[in-house]
């Protein structure tokens, strides 16, 4: 049992190292792009050997993807948490907010750059298909629960993909240029057009 | 008088030969990126010796984004066109199908890669964010047109910059793998919406 004993402190090191890592490279991704992001960037980024970081990450292409991967699991926690201690039904207002709010900032610019530069590169295609969609299953799983929407009637499950459509394009426009005031906007009156659509 | 008749041919000539840069350009940029797409490979895909290709255009942004513009433009007046032997009131599912295939194809693509390597490289960012806002204005004009949108009633606006959110999200989901079956029962219960809403 010493051994048991003895490894626990060494895997709660190893854990802790990988999320190091991840959080680089999502941040790395998101300010210089594909090209620029390399595992040598992000282990230095992270205060990691570059030989550690391989241990973990073999491959570029692996440590990308699981870092898009893990930020996208702690926002989706985050987001439920949010709305645990609201009872239901939840002003869907702040429900269509929230939502909105997951593709703006730092994740979705490093998700984007992920699936751009996979458009071009075949060696990372599958794995960026695979994660999108996964993470695009999971969020709308949460959408349809936070919003109360009820599925099974004619419609709504297309409302809500094309809610989180438009929630994406809304992070696609916020990339370039602070698009928070006229987001604000569109957001509050597609939040009314939803509310009414889904009853 | 002479230099003028002689220069008609030799204009049309360079008409015809940036036209070529241009439409070769968006369609290098949409298979290979910000990354494989310079002026050298822009003049050789469009038979046009490197010498003439920056006499046209002196820099690799210059060329990219006149070329994003141009297509653009051939959209905007293809799209005008589509609907102008169709008298007002137009079929509003019809003109969300035809608006929301703007951003499906090579010329969004293209596009998402000059906006992405814009948001890593400083020289080519203002001239994208410049072009953006300009095609995003044109683009808006044209939907409140086909839509017959009365933009001064409240929530109108809004309504009509929502929908155009939403099909630059359906264009980002379909770069990596083909959305056309999901993206079709969105379109068609988003047009319901848009419908009702704007009345």
């Amino acid at each position: 049992m010493g051994t048991v004993t003895g490894a626990v402190p060494k895997q709660a090191r190893s854990r802790v190292t990988r999320r190091h890592l991840l959080e680089a490279a999502v941040a790395c991704l998101a300010e210089h792009g594909w090209a620029g992001s390399t595992v040598a960037v992000v282990a230095e980024r992270a205060g990691v050997s570059r030989g550690a970081a391989q241990h973990h990450f073999p491959t570029r292409e692996s440590l990308f993807t699981a870092a898009v991967e893990y930020v996208s699991e702690e926002r989706s926690t985050a987001l439920r948490e949010l709305f645990q201690t609201t009872p239901a039904p939840r002003p869907r207002a702040a429900v269509v907010e929230a939502l909105v709010d997951l593709y703006t900032g730092a994740l979705f610019r490093a998700a984007l750059q992920l699936w751009v530069a996979a458009s071009n590169e075949e060696q990372l295609r599958p794995q960026v298909i695979e994660l999108e969609a996964r993470v695009g299953r999971e969020t709308h799983r949460i959408a349809v629960e936070l919003l109360g929407a009820d599925e099974s009637l004619p419609g709504v499950r297309e409302t809500v993909q094309g809610l989180l459509d438009m929630a994406r394009g809304l992070g696609l426009a916020n990339v370039l240029t602070d698009d928070t005031a006229r987001r604000a906007r569109v957001v509050d009156q597609w939040s009314k057009l939803i509310d009414a659509a889904l009853g």
